[in-house]
């Protein structure tokens, strides 16, 4: 294979094959989109009323879901549960909401948080504890990481959560990647003590991001003013009644992570004989490190194959779950033809 | 009938059918809303392949969509269309995007904008004169009117945005119900002069608002800060191809406007035959006077039928289109019955 790669795409956020394509045009079809965390195992879509499409968005829909999702998340008894388009529509929000001068963000992170906080003004520091956590006027961490998949005890999050109210501040945290975790890693069951923000992302687990579905858990003040600065049908019917039926189905969830964690280690073994040192991950995704990381990223995109590149660590690479047998084959293939030539 | 009418559901918007059972348990079902302006003629939904749902909203499929709707509402060449959630979306971006302190409405409207602005601290008044429009920081015109249908000619709002240009004023033009006028009646062409940003609502036309998608039609320095507030993914994926579908299909569209103006002329005569006074209406609903429309509102809903009611204009109601023979059917009945007993 060649020595000198072609020239990357540029690094944005997961997902983009349209990037790919342009830049790996030889590759075959179909692409197998390892960029994201995104389940592989989609939640089968319930039937769709047509009032759905063609009417505004229910407000007792809406009501109805918030409630399926309090259960779901196993939120505390004092926490408002706020429905959005998707944890980002939450992202975007936060900063107008509670501005702030400093804001603190633990360690290597899901870069739209800071980047939210820093077009809004905020000076942001990456930080790598929770006690410098603390001692900002709002923090940030993402539980379990993403990408290298840390995860703070719910407790001492807690209690980081209580000091920062104590004086006036405010902790996100955002447990995107939370889903398949016993329900005492999360933060929910604290969620509507003051100071306090937890974002849940329901595209992610249920494998459809498309649907745009996402979740604030907060106290009463804050739910306020999210739904003030949402507005009115923020949430779209298809994502109401999708919503509705994926989150009152525990059961399936349940199976999902069982076969999830069968592919995880499946997955470990085929980057570990490909070389590949494995230094964290959660239910939906590997972080791996290799000195020719790069090298392996066009190998593999070259073979239709999308892994997620880090701008600023350009010694790693995070895979995510491959679906069907094809792409597991490819992937099999593909890390093969690699593991000698790079 | 009952002369003293129930206690009357709250007014927030219109189609809150949630309400309106909750206030008249006795009406039969199924209800025949007609108390939104959204056409009663939806968009047949093009198959939606799973990606649609399984994977990130597509950024080349944003794109796309952005330049079809381009074509669809005739968009100047210097505008950029930006692609939200719903109208809405916007509306909720607009005062953070552009702080203002004195804001100015024109005449009885859609009460979203003046809300919006003054929850951003702007002092918003309602004033009855383009003049007055041209005078403040913003200015703010649904065209035509929702409710009373009043429409300004184009050259006069361009003329107006102009001015206020000039002075480093912005002027909104919400054209959420113009989709059925000539071209000529839209600003649509000179959207990308500075100081005017135009707002085109995807679902009540083609009568898919659950979907939740909208556009603004303005100057680039604005359309980067509109992207940046909404943040990436801010339209799901559903939304991008049934979009993109329905804004292609300009002979689809012209049909429906003949066939709503078919069904106008007959909501008309209904109206008029059972007493009401025509006062004013676009496309998608008919605004109409009489001394007891409170109590035939009542009366209305009483039957499953329900009407738009304005708190600071008692005397009106705004009526939308039936959709089914049998919803035309009730209506009529409806009409007839309250036409002598009111």
């Amino acid at each position: 294979m060649s020595v000198s790669p072609p020239i990357l795409p540029p690094i944005l956020h997961g997902g983009r094959l349209d990037l790919a394509r342009a830049h790996f045009p030889q590759a075959p079809e179909p692409w197998i989109d390892l960029s994201t965390g995104v389940s592989p195992y989609p939640y089968p879509l319930p039937p769709l009323a047509p009032e759905v499409f063609t009417r505004l968005p229910d407000v007792a829909a809406l009501v109805a879901l918030e409630r399926i999702a309090a259960v779901a998340y196993h939120a505390g008894p004092k926490a408002q549960v706020v429905a959005g388009a998707g944890t980002q529509a939450f992202i975007q929000c936060l900063p107008r909401l509670r501005p702030a001068t400093r804001v603190a963000v633990l360690g290597h992170t899901y870069a739209e948080h800071a980047a939210v906080w820093r077009a809004a003004g905020a000076e942001v520091s990456r930080v790598e504890t929770l006690e410098e956590i603390a001692a900002a006027e709002v923090g940030v961490i993402v539980n379990p990481n993403n990408p290298d998949g840390r995860l703070e005890p719910a407790a001492r999050l807690a209690d980081t959560a209580r000091r920062m109210a104590a004086k006036g501040g405010l902790l996100i945290v955002d447990e995107a990647f939370a889903d398949f975790l016993p329900a005492e890693a999360s933060l929910a069951l604290c969620a509507g003590e003051d100071g306090l923000v937890l974002l849940r992302s329901f595209g992610k687990a249920y494998g459809l991001p498309g649907v745009r579905l996402g979740f604030a858990l907060c106290g009463a003040q804050i739910a306020e003013r999210l739904r003030a600065t949402l507005g009115p049908w923020s949430v779209s019917g298809p994502a109401l009644a999708i919503g509705a039926a994926a989150l009152a189905d525990a059961p399936w969830l349940a199976a999902r992570g069982v076969a999830l964690a069968q592919d995880a280690a499946r997955l470990d073994g085929l980057l570990a004989a490909a070389g590949f040192e494995i230094i964290g991950g959660a239910s939906l995704f590997r972080l791996v490190r290799h000195a020719a990381a790069d090298r392996w990223f066009a190998h593999l995109a070259r073979r239709g194959i999308l892994t997620r590149r880090f701008g600023e660590r350009p010694d790693r690479l995070r895979f995510g779950l491959p679906a069907a047998p094809a792409a597991w084959e490819r992937l099999e293939r593909a890390l093969e033809s690699g593991r000698n030539g790079l």
